[in-house]
C-alpha cells in the first residue's frame, strides 16, 4: 500500500498531518511526501517546512493519493504539472483523497465532476462551481473519492478510510493509540455552531481567499 | 510572542502540528521549529521530516515552549543538551507545554516535580515515577505548565491555550477556521471507551516503549 501525500507551497500543515498520522500506520504502508521538486516545502504560516522526499515524476502509481488544502491550493489548482500528475495517479489509484481546499485541486483536475464531495466550509460554493455536488458533511465517500471538510477533518477522514481498508478493529486501535477522544474547549467548529459574528468575520476576511 | 517547537528524532508529527496549527495563528506570533542541529528531523514513522530552522542555541528566550512526544522521547529525556535547554528556556518562558510523552521530557528535566500533569495514557505511570502528579485529564494547566494527553490532544490544548492568551472569541475563530468540529467514526479514543481487547493489545505491544 503506497501512500503519496502531495505538498505545494502554502499548504496547511494539519491538512496533511491529520490523515498521515493514521494512514501511515497501515500495515506495510509506504508513505511518501512528494512535490514538484525534492526538498523543503513551506506551509501557509511560513514558519514550518515539510520535506518532500520524492518528486511527482518519481511516484507514478500510489494506491492512495492525499491532497491537502490551504491558501496555496489557489496556485496548485492552476498548476498543469500538478493537475497532470493527479490525473495520471488517479487513473490507477485505489483511493483519491483530499482535505480542505485540496478538493478544489482535485476538482480543477476534473476528478470530481458530478461527484458528491466536500471542502472547507468557506469553499463549498467554489467546489460547486467546478461541477462537484458539494455537501455539508465532514467526510464524504463517493466511490474511491474521499474528501474531507476544513483542516482538522482530515483526522476523521483518515480513521474512516483506515476502517474501510483494514477493518474497524485496526482503525479503533489507531484511534486509541493517537488518543483521539476530542474535547474541544468551545463548540464553535462549524458555521452552524459558532457565534454568528465570528462566522461573518471569517466570511468577510476570506472573501477572496477561497474563490477559484 | 515567540513560540519554540522542539524537534528530536522519532517525534510524533501530529503532537507538534496539532497545537502548531492553532498557536501559530496568534497575532504577531513568531513560531520557530528548533532542534540540536538545523535541518530535517525525521518523525516516528520514518516517512516524514520536518525542518528545524534554528538550533537550540539560537533560540534562548521563547515565550511558549512546546515539546511533542513520540517514541523518540525515550532518547530525548536522556539528552542533557535538550534537558539543559529546556531548563534554561523554562526559566523565562510564559508557558511551558507538552503533548503526549513530551511531558516525560519536561519531567526528566525536573520541571514537573510535584505538579499536576498528563501524558499519553500508556505513559501515566512513568510520569508519576518522575514525581509529577499524573491525572487522567486530556489537558492539564498547572500554573504556566500545560500538558496534553496522547497525540491528538494537542489540538485541544492549543485551543485552550489560545483562549487564555488571546480570549475566547479569537480561539473560537481559529476553531472555526480549522473547522474543528470532530466526528470520530468510532468512540474508541480513550482506554475507558475502547474495546477491552484493544486496550490490552496496546498495553502489551507498548509495554516497554512508554517506560523511562
Amino acid at each position: 500500500m503506497r501512500i503519496a501525500v502531495l505538498l505545494f507551497d502554502g499548504f496547511t500543515t494539519l491538512d496533511a498531518i491529520g490523515p498521515y498520522e493514521t494512514l501511515s500506520r497501515l500495515p506495510e504502508a509506504e508513505t511518501v511526501f512528494i512535490a514538484k521538486e525534492r526538498g523543503p516545502v513551506r506551509g501557509d504560516q511560513g514558519s514550518l517546512a515539510l520535506v518532500a522526499d520524492r518528486t511527482l515524476a518519481e511516484v507514478t502509481d500510489p494506491d492512495i493519493v492525499l491532497v491537502p488544502g490551504g491558501p496555496g491550493s489557489d496556485l496548485a489548482m492552476r498548476d498543469e504539472t500538478i493537475l497532470d500528475w493527479l490525473r495520471s495517479a488517479d487513473a490507477t489509484s485505489t483511493w483519491t483523497t483530499s482535505v480542505c481546499t485540496g478538493s478544489l485541486v482535485l476538482a480543477a483536475a476534473g476528478l470530481l465532476t458530478g461527484r458528491r464531495a466536500t471542502s472547507h466550509w468557506l469553499a463549498l460554493d467554489t467546489l460547486e462551481g467546478f461541477g462537484a455536488r458539494s455537501t455539508g458533511e465532514r467526510v464524504v465517500f463517493d466511490g474511491k473519492y474521499v474528501t474531507a471538510a476544513g483542516v482538522s477533518s482530515g483526522i476523521d477522514m483518515g480513521l474512516s478510510l483506515l476502517g474501510r481498508i483494514a477493518g474497524d478493529t485496526f482503525a479503533q486501535t489507531i484511534q486509541l493509540l493517537t488518543e483521539y477522544d476530542p474535547e474541544p474547549p468551545y463548540d464553535a467548529g462549524s458555521p452552524d455552531k459558532a457565534p454568528a459574528e465570528i462566522v461573518a468575520a471569517l466570511r468577510n476576511e476570506h472573501a477572496t481567499v477561497f474563490r477559484a
